[in-house]
């Protein structure tokens, strides 16, 4: 029998590391399967979390058992998130009991926010404990918790958090010392429905290693750890760059998403640019008159707009990564903008002068552009300095509005600033235009 | 005496948290040097390092030594890192001896590789050990060890790696075992010279919290702990975003550069843009003849080179984020333009049909395009599936070329492709226009 449609599946486990990332799903799936027990188990336990969600869903529900109950329970919950709501029973029905609670309760969370991202699971003592009957309880409850042993907790009788304590702490602290002695009572917790780009800029700001998540009578519900952060970091960077560079979050590798899913998650936000840019066609028919006594001003058109678009690009770029590092608030949007406006000016005005210079001082300038080429080249440079202010303002407005009306600030891609400067920078460029031009070329 | 000129500067330690990022540089310094000893050194303590370094080198030389010396030592590196080389040695000397040593080795390194993001710190013990006496002997090494405590490490007597045992395993293990026989073998270790983006992905993709870095000998030189990833993962995201929106990196919080600083990091790029971007004037004189007998032309040239550069844009965006994670890597090239020419033509295919349905079912479009609206419709839908296309290519191959000359592929920003774009965009424009409307317009 011979099998030519079949890939090469027959991966040892480094191999199939090494190819991982250029196997279709499928692939990936079969390939995985023909791994001996032990391989897969180690395998699997070294895939990212959304490769191992790939992985379990792609597998026929009998076999999907194994594999989840491997999970933790906050990563059991991302998984089953991601499957189709009639599909979730069956999931939760196989793990065990108490991770079926857990799970449970984490599924009510956004994923984006602290209950979502929470560990379910840590290590809890009593105040009144001695230190040395808090470390023979620790080790009891370490042995099956693996993700979130850097602190512990320490619960009252109604499970609120009253204070914490290193497991260095502990380990120098005298075994006959009362835990709420040596327990820290100066607590940073974080609420159950913290976005997790604040729980990000929280962490990376601090040398903590994990932050307990209290609802608001001060519970304790679980703990976030800095691990789990530097997922949500590159995370959230990357779903930023991707809404900013005009198209939407993947939320899967590149090379892991098929062509028909690509063309979705882009012609979207490529579709609705467009139309909008179908607004200069308008706006140019407008000034048609001009453009036919004056060809030249055509010339200059791609130069002018695509400053004012460039311009924009740096300005919604930079304000955009202030405001998810926290560095920039709502608050501060009139002076911001007031700083852009300076800088606006001052960007605009060496970009001026450098058109200006281009214009004029270009070889046999009035052959090509006519007698009136010194007042053409005024009007190209006083409209690029008009139009680079404008994108500059635009492009570090346009975050504060999406922020205001509760969009992703990141939307304000370069592509969308371009677009609305290309409109209003036409209007500029054929207002000045025609200022300067009336009676000499129109 | 009545003081105008002097700001605000007597704030408690939490108001001059909340207001920290408003304030300049020098307000920060004259507010931090108000606070009492205790609620400096607390507060001090808080701040990230870019701050701690920016208080540091504000301050007096005289006033820097009970700072500096609060500092890591691969916090120290870096703040020293930050100065001007002649003053280098009298902030060495600042430094207790052990710690300058240190300090002195880690200034070696490059900023943003392993060896310049490493502490020097750890806990070490011998295989042979006890678990016992490790235990007792980590006690001893962690009270002046905070930042890299979760693992031991084992090393041989002429200090190279042989094992690690997390804090975890250590008090798991009965005292009376051999170091040797719990230590774990199978061992990920970096090396000094690893790029720190690279850091990032491999501790992100797996659950260990910190990892050692070796020579290639061997050798134990220091520790990347998870919590300088978080810091890393945030800046390098930072950069490239940064890089993306066609600007330099900024390097400190949007808010705390001064105008004249921004307009530097900004104007450099918005130069070269311009300049290549002149070229289009330039391709369009070439076609001014075209351009005065059929005006209507000019009308949808900012539509066409538009959604060039929107398409490229998006490629670019979701290429570079690809390889800053390392989905991508330079031998996956041909792949991704195979797959970016079929994504290329779907989208260009899409917005052609939109661009056809605009302009032939106008309103009255052959009183406002002329008698020939069909073709120029054509023309038009055309040019904008092959610059949609070609910008995708452009877009998606850009980010592998400068890789592979050494450049940051995040350079490709979406202003610089859609500049390259905009040239070729014109021509395919009036390339396809000359032919079909030949003998018509033309």
């Amino acid at each position: 029998m011979v099998t030519t449609e079949q890939p090469a599946v027959n991966l040892n486990r480094s191999q199939l590391r090494e190819m991982w990332s250029e196997l279709s799903t499928e692939e990936q799936v079969n390939s995985f399967k023909k791994l001996s027990a032990l391989d897969a188990a180690m395998f699997f336990a070294d895939l990212e979390t959304h490769d191992q969600a790939r992985i379990i869903l792609a597998l026929p529900i009998h076999e999907r058992r194994l594999w989840l109950r491997s999970l933790d329970p906050d990563d059991a919950a991302d998984v089953i998130q991601k499957t189709k709501e009639e599909e979730r029973q069956a999931l939760l029905d196989m793990l065990d009991p108490s991770t079926r609670t857990e799970v449970f309760a984490l599924l009510a969370y956004a994923e984006d926010e602290a209950g979502g991202v929470m560990n379910s699971r840590y290590v809890q003592v009593r105040p009144d404990m001695s230190v040395g009957e808090a470390i023979i309880y620790f080790r009891k409850q370490a042995r099956t918790q693996e993700e979130t042993i850097y602190y512990i907790y320490v619960l009252d009788n109604e499970q609120r958090l009253v204070g914490t304590i290193s497991m260095r702490e502990l380990l120098l602290a005298a075994p006959e010392q009362q835990v709420h002695d040596v327990m820290r009572t100066q607590l940073i917790t974080i609420s159950e429905n913290l976005d997790q780009e604040e729980i990000g800029n929280l962490l990376s700001g601090n040398s903590l290693l994990a932050l307990p998540v209290v609802d608001k009578d001060g519970h304790m519900k679980g703990v976030v750890t800095v691990h789990d952060v530097v997922d949500v970091v590159q995370e959230e960077a990357t779903e930023d760059i991707q809404k900013m560079g005009g198209s939407e979050s993947l939320d899967a590798p590149y090379l892991q998403i098929t062509v028909p899913q690509m063309v979705k998650k882009r012609v979207g936000w490529l579709t609705v640019l467009f139309i909008g840019e179908m607004l200069t066609a308008n706006t140019m028919q407008f000034y048609e008159s001009e453009i036919a006594k004056a060809v030249v001003l055509a010339l200059f058109l791609p130069l002018i707009i695509s400053s004012g678009g460039n311009a924009g690009s740096q300005a919604s770029t930079l304000v955009i990564r202030a405001m998810a590092l926290g560095e920039v608030r709502v608050r501060d949007c009139l002076r911001v903008i007031k700083r852009e406006f300076i800088i606006g000016i001052a960007l605009g005005s060496i970009l001026a002068v450098i058109a200006l210079v281009r214009v004029i001082l270009w070889p046999f300038a009035s052959a090509v552009y006519g007698k009136y080429f010194i007042t053409i080249g005024i009007a190209v440079a006083v409209s690029v300095a008009g139009v680079v202010l404008w994108g500059a303002l635009i492009g570090s407005f346009l975050p504060f509005v999406l922020k205001k009306v509760g969009w992703d600030p990141a939307s304000a891609s370069a592509p969308f600033v371009a677009t609305i400067v290309d409109v209003t920078g036409l209007i500029i460029y054929f207002t000045v235009a025609s200022f300067l031009l009336r009676g000499a070329l129109l």
